[in-house]
């Protein structure tokens, strides 16, 4: 290597894997969460793949069932920034040597659960024994009209910014799952992530272009901004917190680097043109999802954050993979 | 656990993820090489998921193009079982922490081979850090008429047993590799499947069951039996073997334990109706590749070797996972 030893996953991907996927349409240059990948003359299907490794992307002590629906709702929360609905999905489960049968059990106990509240099935998948940490892909499956997926591209200047739920519950619930915050209502948002499965697909039409709220708030807006080629201002004195966060916040300011740049919220960012707010918010109705707006789109480039109208330094810019 | 501390791969998959998919129909109940999504009222999607760990499923020190073409080109000999025609893929790399930016460079270069070599594109995929091994996690996209993919299931008492090419070259290429036979045509034949890409979508209205001899002939075979509810015979002398492999057996016998239980052949198992022998014949011819008759499907269960007409000890019953 002439500069650097090391790539980090962004470039990686751009320079080797988007290459790969350059004459694929609906991958969209691998820089959109999903691949839309036609399946007949009136629905698209929605693909999506995660893979999570004990003890990086979740805690090596955590509960089977708990990481199953980590595993399940990373990629459904995915799709529904695709505006899809799911309906299948396939797993592969790298098994550490030392795994145990009653692991395994709770595990598929977590993803029945979840298949009976989202309404999925397993569909297939492969099972292998790995000399490393459990590592587990899902491949995620979700359907939307021909054509009418949402991705991060599509925002306009002059579009509105909102977010669904709450913004930080789950980079502070990581804080709390690490000892470092007292707060279990936080700790269980960030173990137990809630996809937004019921507002995505009613953004079809609605929304110009969404993310999930996965690397965190500045860096998932900023993906809005960059597919999109437009500038994003958040003002943040707009974002929404929950009164868990609320009070982490009164008791340490500086834990805002976390709110807005930590990731797991598995909220939705959503760029909306200002005739469609209300549109929108019926949307949030019907979906009983809170919806807030925090900002909005502009030419330009980068994420610019605001207190009281006034430009504020950005904390980091969200959760860097490698 | 009563019994066992461990179960075996298969027993898992029976026992804690194939009750995810009961009701999933185009799932197989996980006994199928591959998942077959109803796409549209013309064709429906095939996919098939594997994963392979450095160290386990290729060797660690592999040319990071052959470990490319190696990810791929099994998932694509399930598709190629399912009689599909494969078009797209998504890839996850779990990379270990001691990546190096060259090797992902050979491993995109494999990929884009293997792309122009089989009409594919990848269309997503995740990449993350590990602090084990190296895992490749691919779930490759076919097609397929509506209804009329090929699984394991669906072989008749009095149907023949074909296999496409040659047999054991896969199992005796793996002991080339590890330096324990002198052979480059069976090392490269291990470390370059030909996933029968050209034969398998011919195979559609031919084949009454298939599946890719990924675990070894008499396993693979034998999945056919299970799956269909049969015996299946197998004539030893009728097994077609390669100019090195049949050399490698003069020099040491004891090694058709590898050749018929090994795995990592990538041939077709083919079971095919008296009726339409002709028409696998041309099948075949089409596409190519040579085919061999070898046995037959019969009523009861359990793999039988004979030679010489004359029933044989069958060696160990394949590639166990774990």
């Amino acid at each position: 290597m002439a500069r650097t030893r090391r790539i980090g996953q962004f470039e990686l991907i751009a320079r080797y894997f988007a290459p790969l996927a350059r004459c694929f349409k609906g991958a969209g240059g691998l820089e959109s969460d999903n691949a839309f990948l036609p399946a007949d003359p009136k629905r698209d299907l929605v693909v999506k793949t995660d893979t999570i490794v004990s003890g990086v992307h979740f805690l090596a002590d955590e509960k089977p069932e708990f990481v199953a629906a980590k595993a399940l709702r990373v990629c459904l929360s995915d799709l529904a920034a695709g505006g899809a609905t799911p309906f299948t999905y396939q797993l592969s489960l790298a098994l550490s040597k030392g795994w145990k049968e009653s692991w395994v059990a709770g595990f598929a106990r977590g993803l029945a659960t979840d298949q009976r509240r989202y309404g999925i099935l397993l569909c297939g998948g492969d099972t292998v024994l790995s000399p490393g940490p459990l590592i587990i892909t899902i491949t995620a499956f979700g359907r939307v009209a021909h054509g009418r997926g949402l991705t991060r591209a599509g925002a306009r200047a002059g579009d509105q910014l909102w977010v669904s739920g709450t913004i930080g519950d789950g980079a502070l619930g990581l804080l709390a799952a690490h000892g470092l915050l007292d707060s279990p209502a936080l700790e269980r948002r960030f173990r137990r992530p809630q996809p937004r499965t019921t507002l995505g697909p009613r953004l079809v039409g609605v929304a110009s272009a969404t993310a999930d709220v996965s690397d965190g708030l500045l860096a998932d807006a900023g993906h809005i901004g960059e597919a999109s080629r437009l500038g994003v201002v958040i003002e943040r004195e707009r974002v929404p917190l929950s009164a868990a966060a609320r009070r982490a916040l009164s008791a340490a300011p500086k834990r805002w680097a976390n709110v807005l740049g930590g990731g797991d919220d598995y909220e939705l960012v959503i760029a909306v043109p200002p005739r469609k707010q209300n549109a929108l918010l019926a949307a949030a109705r019907a979906a009983g999802v809170r919806v807030t707006q925090i900002g909005r789109f502009t030419r330009g480039r980068g994420v610019q954050l605001t207190l009281a109208g006034q430009p504020m330094r950005t904390p980091r810019k969200g959760y860097v993979h490698f």
